[in-house]
């Protein structure tokens, strides 16, 4: 500290009186007191009428010697902290001091504001190089034909339903039940209706091993919590769940990337990481995978649990749209496969089939796995929100999510139906485009020929005024920007015939500049595609 | 493997058609087919009629073989993988396997038994320890009177408020909105309201600077995550709010215990915590402490924020009861003092003012912190539940809370005074028992002498009905275990005087039990106490 040291400085109290006598305008409506106090003191210190290390008023002297508040004397003191004139010992009071860049206030502030960005934990950097590299070029225009989004169509929602519910559960005077705390594990009329849920999809599950989340989001960021150590392994499909990848890089886990074919996750790739990495969970979305729509074989599920149990490691099985399949036969869940029960974390929501606002979803664990879950759900927040839990009980209760289903799998069949024959229509033709024919879900998952970047595209598609999610950030290995993902149940038909001409006229006026700047080599430029998108 | 390897075996395939011919009986009604046909080849394989190592047909050809469908034919192969009795082998097919303990398939099966104890993350390891001793003996009678909970007694919620309010949204037609997806950050109508709310108790606050969370425990949870990377140290009260430890825990945090005197957090500990272990993070609570309800002096305020400038180090300030004081001035926030926009992180609730049930809770942080949160919040659960936030946003609006609070201060004030009128009337002649007189919130603490503990104590609670939260659980450090927390807010008075007239039964049983104990020098019994208080 420069300037005396306190031990030196006699300790008589200053002629405080006449030094402060000035300190405050009250004229002045515009610096609030605080500020004009502290500027007093910072002034006197530097001009040396009061000297560095000269013991301070107490708070409560400074009030009384000025008539302000404690509160007042408080913030003028910790603003000359800020401003380096004061430093506070404890027991002893507080001291003028002189700061070695007196007189620029500014360049003192300045060193004093924290460096944020040596704070941040390494998991939480992890998530925030994921996104670092992607720029908001986009702007979001009102006729805007969107395939980006990841979530049902609103004009889907059974409204009327929803209504009458919230007005039955007033009527009957129930409302009061809708503010009272829920238990962790869940409020228990809708444990009990996701109960029958899981009954009718023959996914075994007792009382014990359910638990409530809020969203499936929050179902993976709990395992996630429960099982990963830094430096852990979690084997994922590649590519995958841009959120999901997150949630287990949110832990320091080191996720290894599994290619797919056309029946799922590559079991030789999996198998070779079970060897070598002892990983510490494998998660996989069986159902209409999200990005690329893909379905997992019954034999390849077979084959994934017994390889599981084998290397006895816990399968974390995402259910996010297995209620929206629009033909053939519904596969088993792992969950349901026998052995299932001990090896497989199940988990599903109701935010794809029915409304993502609720945030509500289920996780379905080995009764001594679901304590922990328990555990991490409550550090996480405690319990899920009671209104909507008790509203989606009663309208599960009423049967209405059967009906519900019934009316979106038709229309979102046909929408699914109309975006593969606009898509076979605009580029059918050409060799280079390939593309997914879901059996069910949201999600098609399209290519472009080697060589173009669904992040160039994005701009071409902003001047048409349609969007779609570029691929790049749902995989974990490599540069892949070849890839984009369309969302087909979110625009209606007309909107998706729409919305795939503009993609069409997109596409080729990208692909002629692609063409122009090959025959010109110039290097290509990069940019924007900056979608959260989920 | 015993018997032949795959390689071994001519790859003819035997009589598959024969082997298989009594492999369903299909009269028979209690055995699944798919248990009928793994029980089949089970014992065929047993017996030698299938030799180990041989190859099965594949699913379809075995479907086909059956005249039953794949998935029971997937389901059969997946009872013998767990059996032991079959292997798969990538792109090879599956081969019969003869189980080392061949015919005792318990054996088997349990031997693949997924040993969790193995899987669980350190992180969650180390909350589950907090928890492991305590053991659930108390039984909740009908008739119980609890001082443990730490929530709003339920006939406090402005029930009627909210039935109008939720009415009216739907009258307007509004009900869409609410089953529409909110932004990460908060439904824009909420965000509103909480910034008007912060203006009124002059807590500085931007648009850019506010998150909504799903309650104040998923605030610190993501605070957590944003800056603690395992072993960063985090500095908190001694004693303090046990599921905030938690959230820090969980992410391998060491969290640095800090006394505190009658005015708050003790600076002399906490600055050579600063000095000795540069912590990551401050987590204070500074009005009517949980579990103390002890204030934060305001030159403690002020001399906590000069020294957290001076490390360098955030603060987290958790806000949870601040409009709940009943009398006094209102200090002014951590984050409204000067200085205090720039290294305090504040996080304030509307559960216990309110209604817990809502989960709804904000933080307002630097803005290049708000980014960061925002990416922790996605991944934790992605955004908050549209219902509850525009339910809340209209009840802001209409200026409800403010009538509110005007009402549960005057309520909680009266129930105050009378538990401390009873505490006093009960022990005040009592001089080794000792409690706190807090100006605000809900909890009192309150100290048994010396070489008695609130663990015992609640054993003899229980036989006269009447619960509070025992304090060991709050404290970081050491054995403390003279401490219990009641809170004074959720019952009403006439409860509270009957309660506390059991707890003094209690207490002076407890004590004659411990007097005649020290006279017959027996070990004390410890036992009990697996409350989840919050």
């Amino acid at each position: 500290m420069p300037g005396l040291s306190p031990k030196d400085e006699p300790q008589v109290q200053p002629d405080w009186i006449s030094l402060l006598a000035t300190a405050i305008d009250r004229e002045d409506n515009q610096t609030p007191y605080y500020a004009q106090i502290a500027e007093s003191f910072r002034s006197m210190i530097d001009s040396g009428k009061i000297i560095a290390g000269r013991k301070l008023p107490t708070n409560r002297e400074l009030a009384a010697l000025l008539s302000i508040d404690r509160s007042t004397a408080a913030r003028a003191y910790a603003e000359l902290t800020r401003l380096g004139y004061l430093e506070s010992h404890v027991g002893r009071g507080s001291f003028a001091r002189k700061p070695l860049n007196a007189g620029s206030t500014v360049a003192v502030s300045e060193s004093e504001a924290v460096d944020w960005t040596r704070k941040f934990s390494r998991a939480n950097q992890s998530i925030y190089d994921i996104f670092r590299s992607e720029t908001e070029t986009y702007e979001w225009k009102p006729d805007l034909i969107s395939f980006a989004g990841g979530i049902p169509s609103f004009d889907s929602y059974p409204t009327e339903d929803f209504e009458s519910i919230l007005g039955a559960i007033m009527e009957e005077n129930r409302a009061r039940g809708l503010f009272e705390y829920s238990p962790a594990e869940g409020h228990p009329s809708l444990r009990r209706q996701v109960l029958f849920h899981l009954r009718r999809t023959e996914i075994p599950a007792q009382q014990e091993e359910l638990l409530i989340v809020s969203g499936s989001q929050q179902g993976i960021d709990i395992v996630s919590s429960v099982f990963v150590d830094p430096g852990d392994r979690v084997v994922m499909e590649d590519p995958s769940y841009l959120w999901g990848g997150c949630s287990f890089k949110n832990r320091q886990a080191e996720c290894l990337p599994t290619p797919m074919d056309d029946e799922g996750i590559r079991l030789d790739v999996l198998e070779s990481h079970l060897k070598r990495y002892r990983p510490k969970l494998i998660y996989v979305i069986p159902n209409f995978q999200n990005p690329t729509g893909l379905t997992m074989s019954l034999e390849r599920r077979v084959a994934l649990l017994a390889l599981a149990g084998q290397y006895q490691v816990p399968i974390l099985e995402d259910d996010f749209v297995g209620d929206l399949r629009y033909e053939g036969e519904r596969l088993p869940s792992l969950r349901a496969l026998p052995g299932g029960d001990k090896i497989v974390i199940h988990q599903g929501t109701f935010s794809k089939a029915l409304c993502p606002a609720l945030r509500l979803g289920w996780l379905v664990a080995p009764q001594e796995v679901l304590g922990r879950l328990i555990l991490a759900k409550r550090a996480s927040n405690l319990s899920t929100n009671s209104l909507s839990q008790i509203f989606l009980a009663e309208f599960l209760a009423k049967g209405l999510l059967e009906d519900h289903l019934k009316s979106v799998r038709e229309t979102y069949k046909r929408r699914r139906d109309t975006m593969l024959t606009e898509l076979n229509r605009a580029f059918g033709t050409n060799k280079g485009i390939t593309w997914s024919k879901p059996e069910g879900g949201m999600f098609i998952w399209m290519q472009l020929p080697e060589g173009h970047s669904t992040k160039e595209l994005l701009l071409h598609a902003r001047d048409r005024n349609v969007s779609f999610a570029p691929g790049h950030l749902c995989f974990l290995s490599g540069e892949n920007t070849s890839y984009l993902r369309l969302c087909f149940i979110q625009n209606d038909e007309a909107t998706i015939k729409a919305g795939i001409e503009r993609l069409r006229q997109a596409i080729e006026s990208y692909f002629d500049l692609v063409k122009a700047r090959r025959s010109n080599s110039s290097r290509p430029v990069f940019a924007g595609g900056g979608h959260t998108f989920i």
